[in-house]
């Protein structure tokens, strides 16, 4: 197959790894916060989000030639970020074939004309067709993936024939696909895990104001209640419970929850430093961006009124301390209440 | 109330804590192995396995004075190793009284006259009632307990009104308890826990052989694994998939993968040790028993027959590597071969 990758940061990148390895034709296209990438990646230099050089039969396309790199294609990947998915959907829809398979990475909710969207409802409105869209989530760190760790992901579908076909496509000895149609489910777990992040990463700040003993009963526990919130939101909003408890759900959330940015936003948060300053600390650390924050914002738009508060204890305390000035241990303290109730 | 606590090791001592703080009469008891440490905690020394003083209102008893400290007591709790339950149950079964509600904390399973039980199984073939035994599940490593730190635990009984009661008592703000009748369940997920975490530990055995960057993907698809068949077997033995969802079981196997002496032991297996070269390196650390070795052993006759050996890839893998000489490699490509089918 002829593959068009777009987006030259981590799962993009990634993803060429094994489709090259599967023997096929792979084009990595970049935008223009690519630059920098695609020009290391042309003089032969290792991928700085990824650790491993591409390889070489990776053809490679900089921002103008995105209708170049779209000619003749058989699928495309969506590898930008989840801000980017809407106007490169735009730049593409003219010149993509009716019936092209259009995979997305991208992960997020996103706020288009005053609706809460998710990455695939941002397509389906923008090319059209959920026929032809398959969703990829699970626990996939990039940079495993690019060294050819076993990673085991998800190939979610309304259309699982065109799932399971370009599963079978793709799939290498260590970059394992099943597949599911709860799309909606996928795609909420993507959104909330980074949210969720934040919390259990509270108690690795408290951890480092005490005497440095890690806190990993409070944290399992919390890691408990956002699986049950989790699935208690893709139950009510169309998806299943059973995609919260594989890996699109409890295996992402695991691989989120043990590094990564929402994480160490929520310790700054939990050593008390307060939202803009741990904002702040991220920003110095490369960081623009905190997934977690933002997502946490657009689920409440998209489920706020749906809920009683008391169902997502854990989901408002995080919402409540990132926006409206909540105290964090007033937050946790909540959260344990709603525990004990618990069967 | 006046509680007895059998057994002086680390979860046994940690319970004391939030038991003062709720002001009940404390006998801690220990056995013959516990020696060493009621001199310490006599001569007002730091408990080796905690890391805190026993509040000083903790009344110690040594080996011979079992009667002394099970006088007029309201309620025993089971502190001692899994091996330890049943010689203990008949060292307490005459001089206890008929109603007086009996905890366990002790987790696995044991072969008594050829038969695999559990730990309430052993107390209820012994003592007699099931009805008052309370079995104590969750996410609880001892030293957070000790010092304090939020802890969410369940207290499963067949006799819900009792563990309600007791809950009431022994509460506090960091030590939160919910209610089950779900007992199978929690001991099955208590024991089942000990055997996955050997797999998910032998991802950092590979990494550590390969150039040390974190297999974080491939654990987290064998956690969502674990839990799959943890769910599966549960089920088939009268228990709740609830139970393995909630603290019992993703809880519990999360601070137990997280760190712990079967992670370890399984990551000396997946750095290339073999079964007895790992048990030795483990006794060179202190660990005379490796409870996952011994659980999969147990789990394996309580559970073989009941089960098609495809039903279970990867508890069947472990049993495999661990006492049939199965490479561990091959083991692994098994579990991935059968994640690309899961939905």
């Amino acid at each position: 197959m002829k593959v068009a990758i777009l987006g030259a940061g981590a799962m993009g990148s990634a993803l060429a790894v094994p489709l090259v390895d599967r023997g096929h034709e792979i084009r990595l296209w970049g935008t223009k916060y690519d630059i920098r990438i695609l020009d290391g990646i042309v003089k032969g230099e290792t991928h700085p989000r990824i650790g491993v050089n591409i390889p070489k039969v990776v053809k490679i396309y900089y921002p103008k030639d995105l209708p170049k790199a779209m000619e003749g294609i058989d699928a495309v990947i969506l590898g930008v970020s989840s801000a980017g998915v809407a106007p490169v959907s735009e730049q593409i829809k003219d010149i993509l074939n009716r019936n092209t398979p259009i995979l997305i990475v991208a992960k997020g909710l996103e706020e288009v004309e005053g609706e809460i969207l998710t990455m695939t409802q941002i397509v389906e409105k923008v090319i059209g067709g959920s026929d032809r869209i398959v969703y990829i989530s699970g626990p996939s760190i990039a940079k495993e993936l690019a060294h050819k760790f076993p990673t085991a992901v998800v190939y979610n579908s309304k259309n699982l024939k065109l799932a399971e076909n370009i599963k079978r496509e793709f799939e290498t000895a260590y970059y394992r696909i099943s597949v599911s149609d709860d799309v909606i489910g996928a795609e909420l777990c993507a959104s909330l895990k980074n949210v969720y992040a934040i919390a259990i990463g509270w108690f690795d700040g408290f951890a480092k104001k005490r005497n440095g003993l890690e806190m990993n009963n409070a944290k399992s526990a919390f890691f408990v209640q956002a699986v049950e919130e989790m699935a208690c939101i893709v139950e009510r909003m169309g998806g299943r419970r059973e995609t919260v408890y594989g890996l699109s759900g409890i295996g992402d959330l695991l691989v989120t929850a043990r590094g990564g940015r929402n994480g160490m936003f929520g310790m700054f948060i939990g050593m008390g430093f307060s939202v803009p300053e741990a904002l702040e600390e991220m920003k110095k650390r490369g960081v623009g961006v905190v997934e977690g924050y933002v997502a946490a914002e657009m689920a409440y738009k998209l489920i706020d009124g749906k809920f009683n508060r008391d169902e997502l204890p854990l989901f408002y305390s995080i919402y409540e301390v990132l926006y409206e000035g909540l105290e964090v241990s007033t937050a946790v303290g909540r959260v344990l209440d709603s525990l004990s109730k618990l069967g």
